[in-house]
Protein backbone atom coordinates (compact mmCIF):
# COMPACT_ATOMS: atom_id res chain seq x y z
CA UNK A 1 0.00 0.00 0.00
CA UNK A 2 3.16 2.26 0.84
CA UNK A 3 4.42 2.05 -2.95
CA UNK A 4 0.95 2.95 -4.28
CA UNK A 5 0.67 6.08 -2.25
CA UNK A 6 2.88 8.09 -4.19
CA UNK A 7 4.99 10.47 -1.50
CA UNK A 8 3.55 13.23 -3.28
CA UNK A 9 -0.03 12.81 -2.05
CA UNK A 10 -0.88 13.26 1.30
CA UNK A 11 -4.86 11.84 2.75
CA UNK A 12 -5.95 13.59 6.01
CA UNK A 13 -8.55 12.76 8.63
CA UNK A 14 -10.51 14.23 10.89
CA UNK A 15 -10.08 12.65 14.11
CA UNK A 16 -13.03 14.58 16.02
CA UNK A 17 -15.23 13.54 13.35
CA UNK A 18 -18.37 11.78 14.41
CA UNK A 19 -21.41 10.30 12.35
CA UNK A 20 -24.64 11.95 12.36
CA UNK A 21 -26.39 10.55 15.36
CA UNK A 22 -23.42 8.87 17.12
CA UNK A 23 -23.55 8.71 20.68
CA UNK A 24 -22.09 11.38 22.39
CA UNK A 25 -19.98 9.17 24.84
CA UNK A 26 -18.93 6.91 22.05
CA UNK A 27 -15.25 6.91 20.66
CA UNK A 28 -14.92 8.86 18.14
CA UNK A 29 -15.83 7.71 14.74
CA UNK A 30 -13.09 10.12 12.92
CA UNK A 31 -10.40 8.73 15.70
CA UNK A 32 -11.60 5.22 14.87
CA UNK A 33 -10.79 5.25 11.09
CA UNK A 34 -7.46 6.66 12.07
CA UNK A 35 -6.64 3.87 14.00
CA UNK A 36 -8.17 1.38 11.48
CA UNK A 37 -6.06 2.82 8.14
CA UNK A 38 -2.92 2.89 11.34
CA UNK A 39 -3.45 -1.10 11.56
CA UNK A 40 -3.25 -1.40 8.34
CA UNK A 41 -0.05 0.46 7.81
CA UNK A 42 -2.04 3.33 5.94
CA UNK A 43 0.34 6.63 5.84
CA UNK A 44 -1.92 9.89 6.93
CA UNK A 45 -1.98 12.92 8.95
CA UNK A 46 -4.04 13.29 11.68
CA UNK A 47 -5.84 16.64 12.51
CA UNK A 48 -8.02 17.91 14.86
CA UNK A 49 -11.47 19.21 13.27
CA UNK A 50 -11.50 19.78 9.53
CA UNK A 51 -14.47 22.07 9.95
CA UNK A 52 -16.81 19.63 8.16
CA UNK A 53 -18.44 18.45 11.11
CA UNK A 54 -22.18 17.81 10.15
CA UNK A 55 -20.93 15.43 7.21
CA UNK A 56 -18.09 13.03 9.17
CA UNK A 57 -16.59 11.24 8.79
CA UNK A 58 -14.59 13.42 7.00
CA UNK A 59 -11.22 13.10 5.63
CA UNK A 60 -9.17 14.84 2.55
CA UNK A 61 -7.31 13.82 -0.45
CA UNK A 62 -4.67 16.63 -1.47
CA UNK A 63 -0.51 16.75 -3.09
CA UNK A 64 1.07 19.10 -5.05
CA UNK A 65 -0.15 19.86 -8.75
CA UNK A 66 -3.23 17.75 -7.84
CA UNK A 67 -6.74 18.78 -7.07
CA UNK A 68 -7.73 18.41 -3.52
CA UNK A 69 -11.09 16.20 -2.38
CA UNK A 70 -12.68 17.19 0.99
CA UNK A 71 -15.17 13.55 1.00
CA UNK A 72 -17.62 12.99 3.63
CA UNK A 73 -20.24 10.24 5.28
CA UNK A 74 -17.13 7.65 5.72
CA UNK A 75 -18.09 5.12 8.47
CA UNK A 76 -15.10 3.42 9.82
CA UNK A 77 -17.23 0.46 10.19
CA UNK A 78 -18.74 -0.16 6.54
CA UNK A 79 -16.24 1.93 4.30
CA UNK A 80 -12.46 1.24 5.19
CA UNK A 81 -11.77 -0.88 1.89
CA UNK A 82 -13.85 1.97 0.10
CA UNK A 83 -11.45 4.60 1.33
CA UNK A 84 -8.42 1.92 0.31
CA UNK A 85 -9.67 1.98 -3.16
CA UNK A 86 -9.97 5.84 -3.44
CA UNK A 87 -6.71 6.06 -1.60
CA UNK A 88 -5.09 3.79 -4.59
CA UNK A 89 -6.57 5.42 -7.25
CA UNK A 90 -6.22 9.25 -6.27
CA UNK A 91 -2.45 7.67 -5.89
CA UNK A 92 -2.57 6.57 -9.19
CA UNK A 93 -4.40 10.13 -10.76
CA UNK A 94 -1.59 12.31 -11.87
CA UNK A 95 -3.55 15.51 -11.68
CA UNK A 96 -5.96 13.82 -8.60
CA UNK A 97 -9.07 13.57 -10.55
CA UNK A 98 -10.10 9.70 -10.46
CA UNK A 99 -12.22 8.79 -13.15
CA UNK A 100 -15.91 8.35 -11.89
CA UNK A 101 -16.53 5.26 -12.40
CA UNK A 102 -13.37 4.09 -10.34
CA UNK A 103 -15.05 6.13 -7.41
CA UNK A 104 -16.08 4.13 -5.02
CA UNK A 105 -20.22 4.79 -4.40
CA UNK A 106 -19.12 6.39 -0.99
CA UNK A 107 -16.85 8.99 -2.39
CA UNK A 108 -18.96 9.64 -5.56
CA UNK A 109 -21.74 11.00 -3.33
CA UNK A 110 -20.29 12.73 -0.61
CA UNK A 111 -17.36 15.30 -2.11
CA UNK A 112 -17.88 18.09 0.04
CA UNK A 113 -15.76 20.36 -1.85
CA UNK A 114 -13.13 19.98 -4.64
CA UNK A 115 -10.44 22.29 -5.05
CA UNK A 116 -8.18 23.15 -8.02
CA UNK A 117 -4.46 22.76 -7.91
CA UNK A 118 -2.61 26.07 -7.20
CA UNK A 119 -0.52 26.91 -10.83
CA UNK A 120 2.50 26.50 -10.95
CA UNK B 1 -6.94 46.18 -2.00
CA UNK B 2 -4.41 44.62 -4.45
CA UNK B 3 -1.97 45.92 -1.85
CA UNK B 4 -3.60 43.89 1.34
CA UNK B 5 -4.32 40.78 -0.70
CA UNK B 6 -0.82 39.41 -1.04
CA UNK B 7 0.47 37.39 -3.76
CA UNK B 8 1.12 34.27 -1.71
CA UNK B 9 -3.17 34.14 -0.85
CA UNK B 10 -5.49 33.31 -3.82
CA UNK B 11 -8.73 33.42 -4.07
CA UNK B 12 -10.71 30.71 -5.72
CA UNK B 13 -14.64 32.00 -7.20
CA UNK B 14 -16.87 28.81 -8.70
CA UNK B 15 -18.51 30.19 -11.72
CA UNK B 16 -21.07 27.80 -11.76
CA UNK B 17 -22.84 28.11 -8.37
CA UNK B 18 -26.31 28.93 -7.83
CA UNK B 19 -27.87 30.21 -4.70
CA UNK B 20 -30.48 27.61 -3.30
CA UNK B 21 -33.64 28.27 -4.79
CA UNK B 22 -32.16 30.68 -7.65
CA UNK B 23 -34.47 29.86 -10.66
CA UNK B 24 -32.67 27.90 -13.28
CA UNK B 25 -32.82 30.83 -15.91
CA UNK B 26 -31.37 33.76 -14.07
CA UNK B 27 -28.05 34.42 -14.53
CA UNK B 28 -25.45 32.64 -12.25
CA UNK B 29 -25.13 33.98 -8.58
CA UNK B 30 -21.08 32.69 -8.94
CA UNK B 31 -20.63 34.22 -12.37
CA UNK B 32 -22.32 37.42 -11.01
CA UNK B 33 -19.57 37.07 -7.73
CA UNK B 34 -16.82 36.89 -10.19
CA UNK B 35 -18.09 39.94 -12.15
CA UNK B 36 -18.76 42.15 -9.07
CA UNK B 37 -15.10 41.19 -7.97
CA UNK B 38 -13.58 42.09 -10.73
CA UNK B 39 -15.40 45.32 -10.92
CA UNK B 40 -13.83 46.10 -8.02
CA UNK B 41 -10.31 44.73 -9.22
CA UNK B 42 -10.45 42.28 -6.75
CA UNK B 43 -8.07 39.05 -8.29
CA UNK B 44 -9.63 36.01 -7.91
CA UNK B 45 -9.77 32.93 -10.27
CA UNK B 46 -12.71 31.49 -11.69
CA UNK B 47 -13.21 27.74 -11.13
CA UNK B 48 -16.41 25.87 -12.85
CA UNK B 49 -17.61 24.22 -10.21
CA UNK B 50 -16.01 23.38 -6.62
CA UNK B 51 -18.39 20.68 -5.46
CA UNK B 52 -20.29 22.39 -3.10
CA UNK B 53 -23.31 22.65 -5.18
CA UNK B 54 -26.36 22.75 -2.56
CA UNK B 55 -23.89 25.23 -0.69
CA UNK B 56 -23.78 27.96 -3.17
CA UNK B 57 -21.80 30.43 -3.53
CA UNK B 58 -18.73 29.12 -2.57
CA UNK B 59 -15.20 30.39 -2.64
CA UNK B 60 -12.38 28.70 -1.23
CA UNK B 61 -9.37 31.25 0.40
CA UNK B 62 -5.79 29.33 0.18
CA UNK B 63 -2.20 30.25 0.11
CA UNK B 64 1.02 28.48 0.23
CA UNK B 65 1.63 27.78 4.01
CA UNK B 66 -1.71 28.65 5.62
CA UNK B 67 -4.93 27.22 6.25
CA UNK B 68 -7.55 26.58 3.31
CA UNK B 69 -11.12 27.50 4.06
CA UNK B 70 -14.06 26.68 2.16
CA UNK B 71 -16.44 29.20 2.42
CA UNK B 72 -20.15 28.92 1.47
CA UNK B 73 -23.76 30.63 0.87
CA UNK B 74 -22.39 33.71 -0.14
CA UNK B 75 -24.82 35.40 -1.87
CA UNK B 76 -23.67 38.78 -4.50
CA UNK B 77 -26.19 41.16 -3.63
CA UNK B 78 -25.74 40.78 0.32
CA UNK B 79 -22.34 39.92 0.86
CA UNK B 80 -19.69 41.44 -0.92
CA UNK B 81 -18.76 43.50 1.97
CA UNK B 82 -18.03 40.77 3.56
CA UNK B 83 -16.13 38.91 1.50
CA UNK B 84 -14.12 42.03 0.81
CA UNK B 85 -13.69 41.86 4.56
CA UNK B 86 -12.43 38.19 4.83
CA UNK B 87 -10.21 38.69 2.09
CA UNK B 88 -8.50 41.69 3.39
CA UNK B 89 -8.24 39.77 7.17
CA UNK B 90 -7.34 36.36 5.39
CA UNK B 91 -4.06 37.72 3.79
CA UNK B 92 -3.20 39.50 6.76
CA UNK B 93 -3.64 36.63 8.77
CA UNK B 94 0.13 34.41 8.23
CA UNK B 95 -1.57 30.75 9.05
CA UNK B 96 -4.47 32.14 6.72
CA UNK B 97 -6.45 31.56 10.09
CA UNK B 98 -8.30 34.51 10.62
CA UNK B 99 -9.63 35.34 14.53
CA UNK B 100 -12.86 34.00 15.16
CA UNK B 101 -14.13 37.69 16.15
CA UNK B 102 -12.88 39.25 13.13
CA UNK B 103 -14.84 36.83 10.56
CA UNK B 104 -18.21 38.23 9.27
CA UNK B 105 -20.77 36.43 10.62
CA UNK B 106 -22.01 34.67 7.15
CA UNK B 107 -18.29 33.53 6.93
CA UNK B 108 -18.80 32.30 10.41
CA UNK B 109 -21.97 30.44 9.72
CA UNK B 110 -20.59 29.12 6.39
CA UNK B 111 -17.56 26.99 6.69
CA UNK B 112 -17.73 24.28 4.60
CA UNK B 113 -14.37 22.83 5.56
CA UNK B 114 -10.70 24.06 6.79
CA UNK B 115 -7.95 22.14 5.44
CA UNK B 116 -4.38 22.45 7.16
CA UNK B 117 -1.10 24.02 5.00
CA UNK B 118 0.75 20.72 3.66
CA UNK B 119 4.04 20.34 6.11
CA UNK B 120 7.09 22.29 4.98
Amino acid sequence: MRDAMEDRTELVVCTTCRLPGAPPDAPGDGARLSAALAARGIPHRRQECLSACTRGCAVVFRGPGRWTYVQGALDPDRHLPDLLEMIRAYAQAPDGVVPWRQRPEVIRKNTIARIPPMEP
